[in-house]
C-alpha cells in the first residue's frame, strides 16, 4: 500500500449458479481461471485466499501475510458516514439493511463472516457505497412521501456509487492542480448502473440514485425516475405481482427495454449506426437524462467548475460523452470534440481551454479506495489500542 | 369575445357529494350561490345555464344567445395537438382516454353530453390540457420502461396544464415586447397541482408532469417523481392495494405528507414562521425541486431568456418565488427581492435589469384560452361549411 501497487486482481462470478468460476490475475505471474461448482460465498472466498497463496500463481507465501481485509458493502443506512472497522454491531447494522439492499447486503455479510472463519482475528473494514452521500441535506434526500414512512422504514434517498464519486472527484481535482474542497463538481458514474452526484466543499450534496439504485438516470436495464402512476397502470393492466414489478423496473427497463436489443451501449451504437430507430431513441434518451441531471445540479450548486465522466460508459463511450455535452455552451460547457473523439479509458480534459467548466474523463478505482480506507482505519485502530 | 370581457364567472362544486353548491358571479349584477343537491354533472350544467339566463342575475336573455361552448378536457391522447370541434369521433377519443384520466375525462364527457341535451345543435369545442405538450420530442416523452407498454397502452409522458403554459408564455413574451417564438422560456405553473414546462420556438419541448399529473414536482398532496422502488417497499410493508397506492401518491404525499399539517402553502408558511421543522422542510423541498427542474430545462434548452411563475402559488407566494430564485446567479438569474417582496397576483418583472434571464410573475387565464380557441374553431368551421 505504500505505493498503491496492485499485487493481484480477481473475482468470483455466478456463485450458486451453473458455470460458476473464479479468475485470478497476479501482477507478475500467469493469470488463471477455474470453472467449478462454487455453491456459496464461503467457498468462493476460500478459493480466492488459496489462489493468493498458490505456489505457482500466488502473490503471498501464506494467509498470515494478509493483515487486513476490506469489503465493499452496499448500504450502511444513516449510521455510517464513513468506512468502519467491522465488529458485531457493524455486522448487525449490515443485516438490518438486508431489506434495503436485498441483492447485495446479504452477500456482503457472508463475505465478512467467511473471512472471519478463514483468517481468524484479521481486522476487516466495511466501505459503504452510501456513506459518501450521508452529507446530503434533508431537503435533497427526503422524498415527498408521508413523513411517517421515513420514521418507520427509513424511506429516503441514500445514493450509491459513493466510493467512485469520492475517488474520481478527488483525483480529477488533483489532476488539474486543485483540491475537491475548493471546487463545485458534478461527477457522472455511467456504467451498468449509473448515477450523477453534485459535490460542494468535497461533500456530496445530491445524487441521482435514491432509496435504491433504480432511481435517477436511465440505466442498462433499470428505468430510473418514472411516474409512479405509470408503473401502477402497467401493474393493473398486466396483473403483476410485487416481484414482477421489481423485475420490470430493475431488469426489463432502461436501455434494454427501449432498444429491445441489449443493455450494452456498444450493441446499441452498432445497431444505431445501421439505422435502428429504437437503438437511436435509447441513446438519445440516455444522453438527454444525463444532460438534464447536470443542469439540475448546476442549479443546486449555483455553478460548476468540474464535470467528470467515469465508469465503463463514462470512461470509454466518447460518442455518449459528446451527445451529453453538446449544446451546453449556455451552461459554460464548451466541449472539445476533437480531443474527446476516440478517447477510451484515459484521464483527459475534454473541454476547450476557454470553457468555464472543465470537463474530464477519469478512470475510477473503487478497489483503491477500499484498500486505502482499510489501511487507514486499521492503522488508526492500532494507535488507539 | 371581441374585447375578451368576462360576462360572468362561476362554478359547480362537490357534484354528487353532500353540501354541493353552485356559484355565479355576473360582471355587473349581484353574485349568488345555491347550496343544493347536485347529484350529477347534467344537473350542474343545467343550473349554470339557468343562472346565465336568470332575469335578475343573468347575463343573457335566453339559451339561444349561447353560440358555442368550450370545454377543458384533461387528456386527448396522442391524436390531439390542438383544440378541436367536438363530434362523435372526438367524444369516442375522450372516452378511450378515461383510463388515463379517470378523475377528469369522464366528467369532461358528461359535460359535453349534458350541453348537447340542454342546447341541441350548439357547436362545442374541446380544449385539451395535454395538446400544447404534443410537440415534445420522443426522447423527452418516453419513459425508460419496456417499449411494448408504449405500443400496447400508450404509456408515455403527456404533460398537463398545457392551456396555462401556452397562455402565460405568450402573455409574458408580449409584456416584454417580444414573441414567444423568439425566446427560450421556462414556465412554472405552481398551484394545487404544479408543473414546469420548457418552451422553445413557442412550443413545449419538455414538461414535468408525465403520464399522469402525479409526476414531476412535489405538489400539495402528490409526491411527484419518486424512486418507484421506494413506493414498492412501502406497498410491501403496509400491504397496500392498487387503490391505496394511488391514494398514497395522489392524496397523502407532497406538501401535506411531509408537513403533516396541510397541503396549503399559506398554512405551511404560518407554521414555518413559528419554527415548525416539518413545515420548514416541506417548503425547502418544494423550492429545491422547482429550482432543480429549472436547471434541468436550461440544459434542455441550452439557455433561458424568460422564467415565468404562475398559478396560485406562482402568482401569490412571493416567499416561495424568492426561495426558488435565490442563489441562481450562475444560471443568469439575478432576482430582485425588493420588487418581488409582497407582490401578489400581478404581472411583474421580478429580476434585476442586469439579469440575463427575465423573471416574471404572470397571472394565468385558462378560461380565456378556452373561449378564444372555441371562437376561432367555430368561426373556422363556419367558413369551411
Amino acid at each position: 500500500m505504500t505505493n498503491g501497487a496492485v499485487l493481484a486482481k480477481g473475482g468470483v462470478e455466478r456463485v450458486g449458479l451453473e458455470d460458476s468460476f473464479m479468475t485470478h490475475k497476479p501482477a507478475n505471474k500467469k493469470p488463471f481461471s477455474i470453472v467449478t461448482d462454487i455453491p456459496d460465498h464461503s467457498v468462493g472466498i476460500s478459493m480466492v485466499v488459496h489462489a493468493l497463496c498458490d505456489p505457482d500463481h500466488g502473490v503471498i507465501k501464506d494467509v498470515n501475510e494478509i493483515k487486513a481485509v476490506g469489503h465493499r458493502v452496499l448500504i450502511g443506512g444513516e449510521n455510517y458516514k464513513e468506512s468502519v472497522l467491522v465488529d458485531d454491531a457493524v455486522k448487525r447494522d449490515i443485516e438490518i439493511c438486508f431489506e434495503l439492499g436485498p441483492l447485495h447486503n446479504p452477500a456482503n455479510l457472508k463475505g465478512i463472516v467467511s473471512v472471519e472463519k478463514l483468517i481468524p482475528g484479521v481486522p476487516q473494514v466495511a466501505v459503504f457505497d452510501t456513506s459518501f452521500h450521508q452529507t446530503m441535506p434533508d431537503y435533497a434526500y427526503m422524498y415527498a412521501l408521508p413523513y411517517e414512512y421515513y420514521e418507520k422504514y427509513k424511506v429516503r434517498k441514500y445514493g450509491f456509487h459513493g466510493t467512485s464519486h469520492k475517488f474520481v472527484s478527488a483525483k480529477a481535482a488533483k489532476l488539474i492542480g486543485k483540491e475537491a474542497k475548493d471546487l463545485k463538481i458534478i461527477s457522472c458514474h455511467l456504467g451498468n448502473g449509473a448515477s450523477v452526484t453534485a459535490i460542494k466543499d468535497g461533500k456530496s450534496v445530491d445524487t441521482s440514485m435514491g432509496f435504491t439504485p433504480v432511481d435517477g438516470l436511465m440505466m442498462g436495464t433499470r428505468t430510473g425516475s418514472v411516474d409512479p402512476s405509470a408503473v401502477l397502470y402497467i401493474v393493473n393492466k398486466e396483473h403483476l405481482s410485487v416481484d414482477q414489478v421489481s423485475t420490470l423496473i430493475n431488469k426489463r427497463s432502461g436501455v434494454l427495454g427501449i432498444s429491445e436489443i441489449s443493455p450494452d451501449m456498444r450493441d446499441l451504437e452498432t445497431a444505431a449506426a445501421k439505422g435502428n430507430d429504437k437503438a437511436i431513441l435509447a441513446l438519445k434518451m440516455y444522453a438527454y437524462r444525463v444532460k438534464r441531471f447536470i443542469g439540475s445540479y448546476i442549479a443546486a450548486l449555483n455553478g460548476l467548475d468540474l464535470l467528470i465522466f467515469t465508469g465503463g460508459i463514462g470512461e470509454n463511450d466518447f460518442n455518449m460523452r459528446k451527445m451529453i455535452c453538446s449544446d451546453m455552451e449556455s451552461l459554460g460547457i464548451i466541449f472539445d470534440e476533437e480531443v474527446n473523439n476516440g478517447s477510451r479509458g484515459q484521464d483527459l480534459i475534454i473541454s476547450k481551454p476557454e470553457s468555464r467548466v472543465t470537463v474530464m474523463s477519469v478512470t475510477t478505482d473503487e478497489e483503491y479506495v477500499i484498500a486505502s480506507d482499510t489501511l487507514a482505519i486499521v492503522e488508526h485502530h492500532k494507535v488507539l489500542n
